[in-house]
């Protein structure tokens, strides 16, 4: 697959014996007269990442990497010259009928054992990576008042709980001012109820609401917790009881302290590495990043679902177009079913906007080599690994499955990341190849870069340096299990990712399908 | 109109000499058998702000109030009953075919002149009424890094520069992930490129950027700025130049210190009220928003009208019931066709989503009293004052005319409210029933309330009492002239609201009716 040569020779990376593209490896592009050990010479010149034609290819022939037809091209491009984005004909997304039917993984894994991490235990089962009080809110216009609040309990209380990681206000724009029975609505809604369940939260919920929204905070109690009826957790701004600002505050501190006590009284105990619930995702994403970091991720994605955990991947957009190669990674045929409900959904919800998939896709993106969604997906899906797919979730859904789930979700950074905190992930892993300083309070996040040269430049913002996999200094199976190791460092508490020790940490997105009013 | 009596004995307010319910005045409402000053006695229990029936009213009758058929009986009513939701059948919208043609005002007003207020200047005419650095930001993924440097410049510059009030992050949840080509994406781009150009910002700008984004940050530079082949005036993270978190946040730092020397020359200069933009919401409306609070606000429209300044009216599915009192206000048929389109424009935005405009209305605006969105407009296009419409800025549009200004935007708080901004407004003034925290940071908001008993509890969060107005204790005329001088103090920075001393402010949220990708 990789030319073994050395770093400053011409190099470049093919995916599959029958690709008749590969990626220019080398910082900076080559020159025409480039000369690959192959033998193969450049034609033109071609920057970092993009496209070289191994052979000729005809007007209208099919242009092929990771084995698949990422497009068609537009004239003919003789062989080592620029497959560039304009020559590449993009092709339909596959049709969501005759897709091949489940059949489960073709090499089951081997189980792996005596992995452990750190992690704090909740009475529900799942187990946390961080010891946080979350403040959910149920609609926007407590924001203000309730990022004051903590303020307070930053300074007066936390101090007194040196147990407890943080403190934060799981805030949004959602509440009020929607569409609050559109069939939309229920995508942020259950968002919103299933984030205050994340793991890293202990089970503490408390609720800060005005009174008058559409979204009732008591629709924000988990089940089984108090009843409507009984308000212990809710605390309404609007309520008669409460005289001014100063005694909304108080309150809000009040409610904090008792929770932060209990939180406090927690301890970190030792876990089955099948206690991880770990979101992935990439972001600002490269033509390396099928090579390098998503392949990186995809090896220690089957070490984690080999130990029994849970790992989630998202993003619909990038997966649409691999939709034909994940139906028969299913365990069985409902679950392929709802792999094509969500991708059938998103088309839907696409078109009614006026838009496709195609709207995936940055300059960032192409300017790195990726020329469309369909190169964009295939490398994007690597990030999977190659374990049955046990389980589907909808949009904010709650994981109810162990093994390799894929998580329905925009690919927006940050909602996804939100999705996936809601469907209850404690540790994160981000893939870069442009390179985003992407951070979230609610579970440490590991970024990892897909180029060596991102890496040395942002040695403060990256956590992994999967570039050594395009170099050939490493392996996609060592730095997968140097990331397996680094998962369960990080959930331990052992290990600071840089994001966290920075205190770089984005606001939560909701997903909103419906409309505002 | 007002039954002129002790606030303690049964008291109702009628909008009009025709309407056939009034709602309950008392706090707390009143019993079966009490008796109005007019002889009517109540067959039931109504709560305060609740609609009694006048007369009998005949089921399929219309209920009327301001002179307006807010809906029709859906069973008989008797005189002193409870005109409750369940009795009121919403009608139809007005027709946007076939609307009463534009004549401007009926009574045009008097000039009012000799009113000023102290504010900063800008180079472009507009004139701020506060002295803020805004850094703008292309994409979410930026967002946590710009707080970081931001806390780095509160701690270390901002001492330096006395004359500088603050200095804030425009961030918000778009700019990558999103559909960028999609019709809907016009609104959030020319929103954020508007914001931009406050007249609270003093036309400083500063972009901080990624640069694999989607929106591109030159495209936020207003127009006459640098060109896009200057980046003076933007920070990418992913340039080539910048070497880690470390260097990034530097570089945010100076690129701000720049721009703080600037600001922290500029000076109060008298200013004539004319130079005033002041936009006006309700949020958490009850039945008294339109009696006491919106007419406050409309007679101090007119008032603002007369001295030559621009006043906003907002929020389409609270105007859209009343439209057909709208149009002949038009000060041309130009202006009552930009009418019509905004409404237009959001029917088929709200159908599009399988919603209605009755998705408007909460909770808490139907324990206030208010029966369906068609009595909550009546009462919310009262904040418009008497004065002919000048002009109609569709979402985010930036306002090109003085005068009485629609300004179309969603009825969700915070999003008119940012849109508000960027379209201009200097100074905002929210009306509140049910009683909500609203602040900006950007500007500065004065909250009025509908109710004396919602003033006396949040006597720390409410800038003005109009439920005076319901008790008799104060007329709408002197109301208005009361926020009136307020608007000329707060604007002046001689008086700070509420939620400034507290500094409560919730954060932007921008109208992306384009999907996410």
């Amino acid at each position: 697959m990789l030319q073994e040569t050395l770093a400053t020779a011409p190099l470049y990376i093919a995916m599959r014996d029958d690709d008749n593209v590969a990626i220019v490896a080398n910082s900076g592009g080559l020159r025409p007269g480039a000369r690959f050990a192959c033998g193969l010479t450049l034609v033109e010149q071609i920057p970092q990442g993009h496209k070289v034609a191994l052979s000729d290819i005809a007007a209208g022939a099919p242009i092929l990497r990771y084995g698949e037809t990422i497009g068609h091209a537009v004239s003919a491009i003789p062989k080592g010259g620029w497959v560039r984005e304009a020559l590449v004909l993009m092709p339909d997304a596959p049709s969501l009928t005759n897709l091949p039917a489940a059949r489960g993984a073709q090499h089951p894994l081997e189980p792996l054992e005596g992995f452990t991490f750190e992690g704090y235990r909740n009475a529900d089962g799942s187990v946390g990576t961080r010891n946080i009080l979350a403040i959910s809110t149920s609609v926007q216009c407590v924001a203000g008042t309730v990022e004051y609040a903590i303020r307070r309990i930053r300074d007066e209380l936390l101090p007194n709980y040196p147990n407890v990681d943080d403190v934060m206000a799981i805030t949004h724009a959602y509440g009020c001012g929607v569409a609050i029975n559109a069939p939309g609505a229920a995508v942020p809604i259950r968002t919103l109820q299933n984030l205050a369940k994340n793991p890293n939260f202990g089970g503490e919920v408390m609720i800060v609401g005005l009174g008058c929204e559409k979204l009732q905070p008591e629709l924000l109690l988990p089940e089984g917790m108090a009843s409507a009826a009984d308000d212990s957790d809710i605390i309404r701004m609007q309520d008669e009881s409460l005289t001014g600002f100063g005694e909304i505050v108080d309150s809000i501190v009040a409610m904090a302290d008792k929770r932060l006590r209990a939180l406090n009284l927690r301890r970190r105990e030792t876990c089955p590495a099948a206690d991880l619930v770990i979101g992935t995702q990439c972001g600002g994403s490269d033509a390396f990043s099928g090579v390098t970091a998503n392949p990186a991720v995809g090896f220690a994605a089957d070490l984690l679902v080999r130990a029994g955990a849970t790992v989630m991947f998202s993003e619909v957009t990038e997966v649409r177009d691999a939709i034909h190669l994940l139906t028969p990674r299913a365990v069985n045929q409902d679950v392929a079913d709802a792999l094509i409900r969500e991708m059938d959904w998103y088309d839907r919800y696409l078109q009614n906007g006026e838009a496709d998939r195609s709207a995936n896709t940055t300059p960032g993106n192409k300017k790195g080599g990726l020329s469309n969604i369909v190169e964009k997906a295939m490398g994007s899906v690597i990030k999977s690994g190659t374990s049955a797919i046990s389980g589907v979730l909808s949009p904010g859904e709650r994981v109810r499955e162990k093994g390799l789930i894929f998580a329905a979700t925009p690919a927006s950074d940050f909602i996804c990341g939100t999705l996936q905190l809601a469907s209850g992930m404690n540790l994160h892993v981000f893939t870069t190849g442009r390179g985003t300083p992407y951070g979230l309070a609610a579970a440490p996040v590991i970024k990892v870069s897909t180029r060596s040269d991102l890496s040395a430049r942002w040695h403060d913002l990256i956590d992994l340096d999967a570039g050594t996999i395009a170099t050939g200094k490493a392996s996609i199976e060592e730095v997968g299990w140097e990331l397996f190791h680094m998962i369960l460092d990080v959930a331990s508490g052992r290990k600071k990712t840089w994001a966290d020790k920075w205190g770089i940490h984005n606001s939560l997105a909701l997903f909103n399908p419906g409309p505002v009013t």
